[in-house]
């Protein structure tokens, strides 16, 4: 029988990592779909019934089609609350972990993307590095470590005591930028270190980076 | 007695203003703290004990602080379900939200708001719009555009046969574009179009107008 949940995506995609993660969280047996992007699988049928934007990752849930990464991982904290690890936090706590979630998307996320193009994917793909960008926005990330390093002074993760969606959406940049000069924007800010060891230690995210080193087929 | 509710923001602010729509949409009382981001109080205290990153707007609901805009607009939905005109969706229809509130903040939101700062804010300041941003946003707009017409063929609203924050939280980009040359990539799209008037026309909306038209202390 054909698995309830079958995602599509690739394993070097940031977006794909992080859904990943979250159905690694909630323990839920999956179905995935390799999409071809070295030849533009996502910009053609079959795969733009999935998503009509051409972006990895999508997701089949029974009926459900879904796309964007983070209404995918919202979606599995919700629907599948029973399941797994708790992503979520229930009554006033619910308040942060909004916060943090749209922080992660809106502040942290279009810096990372900047720098990981240049210091990881230009390299992949045999280009160089532009240092002028890469400067500009690892000042730029810099003075929003030090709004995480005040925020995670004061609780173990972003939104509470409690791992949440807020801290997972983080994992594919802060692991690849880890192993970029950028990992010492995280290192000198004890509290963002010690945040930043404790969630890319989750077994979930082990399972996600099991993946993307396997041989592709 | 103060509100419970109080919005500290700029009129002139999208975010502000998504912020104010969903208040509205709520019926919920509130209290504006206008921020004078003229002298730049936005990046300084007391404001940065709102938010750490010196951006409007930031909501107090009691005791609970928040910022990021659709942060805010996602807890008055949720924490006062019971008041005003419901913005969110139940059971399997959330799956369609949340999909069509990241498509909002990922895929529409970014290039709306080059557009705005060329034909909008620049303007309002006495800059010239280049051309050459113009031009390669105005053609990525479009593109997003003929998925939202698709879209918009298949339901009135974008998750659904109800208004919910994610048609919601595009009134401010798409009010402002509509007063420029923008506007023409909506009307050519019927369903757009049909969908653009249906949301301006929001009773909410009309009031998060008036507070932007009057003048200001």
């Amino acid at each position: 029988m054909a698995s309830a949940l079958k995602l599509h995506g690739s394993p070097i995609s940031t977006a794909t990592m992080r859904v990943l993660a979250g159905l690694h969280e909630k323990g839920l047996e999956f179905e995935f779909s390799p999409v071809d992007m070295s030849i533009g699988a996502h910009k053609l049928q079959p795969y733009l019934s999935l998503n009509p934007f051409g972006l990895v990752p999508a997701l089949e849930d029974g009926s459900l089609k879904l796309f964007e990464s983070r209404a995918i991982t919202t979606h599995l904290a919700h629907s599948y609350a029973d399941k797994g690890n708790q992503l979520i936090l229930p009554g006033k706590e619910r308040a942060a972990l909004l916060v943090w979630q749209e922080v992660e998307a809106h502040q942290f996320e279009p810096i990372a993307v900047k720098l990981l193009w240049e210091l990881f994917y230009k390299p992949m793909f045999g280009l160089e590095a532009d240092p002028s960008v890469v400067k500009e926005n690892e000042d730029k990330l810099a003075k929003v470590l030090d709004v995480y390093e005040a925020r995670l002074g004061q609780s173990k993760y972003l939104a509470g005591e409690q791992y949440t969606l807020a801290d997972m959406h983080h994992l594919p940049a802060v692991s690849l930028l880890s192993g970029t000069q950028v990992k010492k924007l995280f290192d000198t800010r004890p509290c963002v270190a010690a945040w930043a060891a404790v969630i890319l230690a989750r077994p979930a995210w082990a399972k996600v980076q099991a993946l993307r080193n396997a041989p592709q087929q």
